[in-house]
């Protein structure tokens, strides 16, 4: 879809800290994390809702890969799944690592310099 | 696991508002629902964290099956998963149906009566 931030992430219009890629799916840090490591799984093809996407399983099994990585290198308390989907009408999956300091439910945007962000999703990939 | 509330459930030692059931995984009402119809699917089988659930699929699948219900019955705007697990040590997927009023992220607990949560639940099994 030509308005959809996520599509030209896809496209390669728009950057992303990728953290994952294969044929159907994407993952990349949230750009607004709730807690270092925050990462969005999406389809590459346009889907509006997460129980839309055709391969439901595929996805799910993409965001059960980018979760046994994100235990090893970010060893992280446990990972949280959340899918919302008001804020970017492209289905996703947010996949977030919790450390100790980072279990309660919060919208607060957390600060991460570039160079950290960067860091994180290198290690992640 | 002796002191587990889900196993409890699944053992059929406390009651539950049931909506899904198959060999391996049981689906009830959340009893401290956010939104009106606000479901928990768990694995019979305890494990720790949704992603330790040895069929990763079958749980997505159930999951999916109570979404298709859920949306034909309830109606909702969207629906949202969202998988925590701090509250009870058992892995368990919150299946939530949005409405127009109920899109916001929301701790609060909704009060429904007895006799509404079980006509929801009796709607959605």
């Amino acid at each position: 879809m030509d308005d959809c931030i996520f599509c030209k992430i896809v496209a390669g219009q728009a950057p992303c800290y990728k953290v994952y890629e294969d044929e159907n799916y994407l993952g990349f840090l949230d750009i607004s994390p709730k807690t270092k490591g925050d990462t969005i799984l999406i389809p590459k093809k346009h889907y509006r809702w997460v129980y839309d996407v055709e391969d439901f399983y595929g996805f799910w099994q993409a965001a059960l890969k980018i979760t046994k990585k994100m235990k090893d290198v970010l060893k992280p308390l446990f990972i949280s799944y959340f899918t919302y989907g008001l804020d970017v009408p492209h289905a996703h999956i947010h996949i977030m690592p919790r450390s100790e300091k980072e279990t309660k439910f919060s919208q607060e945007i957390k600060k991460i310099p570039k160079e950290e962000m960067e860091e994180i999703a290198k290690k992640l990939f």
